[in-house]
């Protein structure tokens, strides 16, 4: 069962990487795409054939490897 | 108008990051989830009204920085 993780800095945590981004997208002149935020994606295979018990096994990977929740947020779907 | 922009391997192309993660999960007990790929998640706001000048802007964006297309593939919506 396949699934993708989305983990995103929460809003109040500054991204220093997505306005290094912003930045270089000015220097070339795209200028007009502001406010970029990086977040990591990850896909992921589980061995496992009941959805519910699949999903909880990505629940924890999440909160204990995939995402720092005190600054991170996370989700994920099954695709 | 706000978009979200996946920047992903070739599946061709190996994916040290991930399996160090999929090696981590392993070590915590997480041994049934395999195949972990990561890429990069990008949210953004196109200071710009019409959706295809929004869309052309942030595929040149792609194009030009935030995706390397000798290694990687990108796709975007509209969020």
């Amino acid at each position: 069962m396949k699934f993708e993780v989305f983990v995103t800095l929460k809003k109040e945590v500054l991204d220093p990487q997505g306005k290094a981004v912003e930045n270089a997208l000015g220097d070339i002149g795209l200028n007009t795409i502001k406010n970029i935020r990086q977040g990591k994606y990850f896909t992921l295979e589980v061995n496992e054939t009941d959805e519910n018990k699949a999903s909880d096994l990505v629940k924890s990977s999440c909160e204990k490897l995939l995402a720092n929740q005190t600054i991170e947020n996370f989700k994920f779907n099954k695709i």
